[in-house]
């Protein structure tokens, strides 16, 4: 199996972007194309060895699209770009999917261009996982659609749960629509629509409503909700977090010597609470929808979030998801023929 | 000045308010009016002292309104339900200001019904306090409204600076209309009507859109939003603080014996870090837009919440929000003439 990366997008680019790939190619059963300037991508390969060498090769693209440019514009004008080349490699049967960590608006322009939509399938939607108590919810959509009508969410709600129960392994994955109560009826119209509509669904485990609480307590595993909830959702928790662990480290910091010195112990308890939370761990976040595997990492991935996406493109792959998907849309018969 | 406090509302009722209202009448200058079923609050009262006896007085109302009745119904069916009695204790000016911890539904039909809206207000809206790093930032609206036209949230906007300038103290507070993304041109249809009408105003500082994670690093003062989202940012703080509490305490049952014994000489720092997240310290979140001063509860509010709920309602009197809101929205020109 062939992963296509953009070796040009993101903070970090392209050198985490490499050490992603290299590792990845270590400790997984894949290859990797870097997509980008080869100049500034082969002196990265130099120095490695045997494995590397034979996993990795670099596809040379000669343009870039930064994150201030718009999506749609430089996506159909650059056809040298990155994200393009890696999107086109993948259209071809050169590679399986895509993973990319640049400008998430080019990123989604490029699937939609390059790949196209999954048959019936009316809006592809960003999956991203949050870690939980227990393990790990899927939020979607996350950010790509908002003012999402309810067959939209319910197009979120079949594919979030292939998803999950394909690349995290969850039986019959539980999936809930966020709402503002938990009763039938309680929310707003978008939900109160919607609602009807999931419970009538036969090839998903649909829970009823769920609450912003349940998502860190792991009550449920697959979130459905519209793009612009979900994106609140998501950056109100990465601040919660972090700001929660400043907190944390204050509260010792101002404390008297004696919690100073015990605090020293407690540090690795920390860390691993740290790695809980930490994104990197769980790679990126699939665009569910469009005709071939693509994974979305945030603009500040470094080498692991870059590995660990690898292996979720695998995963993906691997799994079937893109089948599944169309299967379900099709028997649910939630298809739609246009971005309506 | 006279607080009414509904004696019967929530899960600890009336013990918890009970006592919640004897420490703030040792605390702070003012009286309180326990409206309920006497038989039930004056043994509470019994072993009180002087000033206590002095300054809490009993009002007898003969129903109640469970949680799961319906609000509109139940307020116009049940005249002697404590939480009616106690808003008609404020319209007929015996007190001047309400503070509940039942059902919120019933609370803001209740002060809808018997206080009406201050003049030109579309829909009174609930503004909750979070803790944030630096300080409190006032979410509105958090529940009370969902599908919220831009002009709702433009009058959010001007009564929670008002709320965060007089009651909070923070001069020039930096009002944020929540959003996917900083610039101007992002957002859903709500938010980018809205933004412009925002941006208009005069008696605000308008800062423009803020993200999720702007509310826990305490970048802004006044965050408004539509109810929907509102609510699911407040559960989803809240779910998200005590499941990262639990994560911190698990990391060190599990960690070796010497992080154990060290931990105990953190709990403290631990504890101080509770108290900066425990919703009771914060009292209860105000319902601005009706003509009077009203204070809901959590409904699992203990004596601390509503000690601090009946100081908020002090504030709310003395500081004369509703003046200043009537003024404000009058001067913004955005008067309303009905329920739009």
């Amino acid at each position: 199996m062939k992963i296509a990366v953009d070796a040009m997008g993101g903070d970090f680019a392209p050198e985490e972007i490499v050490l992603g790939a290299i590792e990845a190619v270590k400790e997984y059963d894949l290859d990797v194309v870097l997509v980008g300037d080869e100049n500034r991508i082969n002196p990265l390969l130099q120095k490695q060895d045997g494995i590397v060498s034979d996993r990795i090769s670099v596809y040379h693209a000669s343009q870039t699209i930064d994150m201030d440019e718009h999506p749609g514009v430089s996506v159909r004008k650059k056809k040298d770009a990155s994200i393009v080349v890696a999107t086109r490699l993948v259209k071809e049967g050169v590679c399986d999917a895509v993973v990319a960590a640049g400008s998430t608006g080019a990123a989604v322009a490029a699937a939609m261009f390059g790949l196209g939509r999954i048959k019936g399938v009316a809006r592809p939607t960003i999956a991203t996982p949050i870690p939980n108590l227990t393990g790990t919810t899927i939020l979607l959509d996350s950010g790509a659609n908002v003012d999402c009508k309810p067959k939209h969410l319910v197009q979120s709600a079949v594919m979030g749960s292939i998803y999950s129960e394909y690349v995290l392994g969850i039986a019959k994955p539980r999936v809930g629509l966020l709402n503002i109560g938990e009763e039938e009826t309680k929310g707003n119209e978008q939900t109160l629509t919607t609602f009807p509509l999931l419970k009538q669904l036969t090839t998903i485990n649909f829970i009823g409503n769920v609450e912003g609480r349940d998502i860190p307590k792991g009550t449920v595993d697959v979130v459905v909700c519209d793009g612009f909830v979900g994106n609140v959702v998501l950056k109100l928790g990465e601040g919660l977090a972090s700001a929660i662990m400043q907190l944390i480290k204050e509260a010792i910091k101002g404390s008297g010597f004696l919690t100073k010195i015990a605090s020293l112990a407690v540090l690795p308890a920390l860390k691993g609470l740290k790695k809980k939370l930490d994104y990197a761990e769980y790679g990126g976040a699939p665009l569910l929808g469009v005709d071939g595997g693509f994974i979305i990492c945030h603009g500040s991935s470094k080498a692991k979030a870059i590995k660990n996406a690898i292996r979720v493109a695998h995963e993906i792959v691997e799994q079937k998801v893109i089948e599944h998907i169309r299967d379900s849309i099709a028997k649910e018969g939630i298809v739609t023929n246009d971005n309506e």
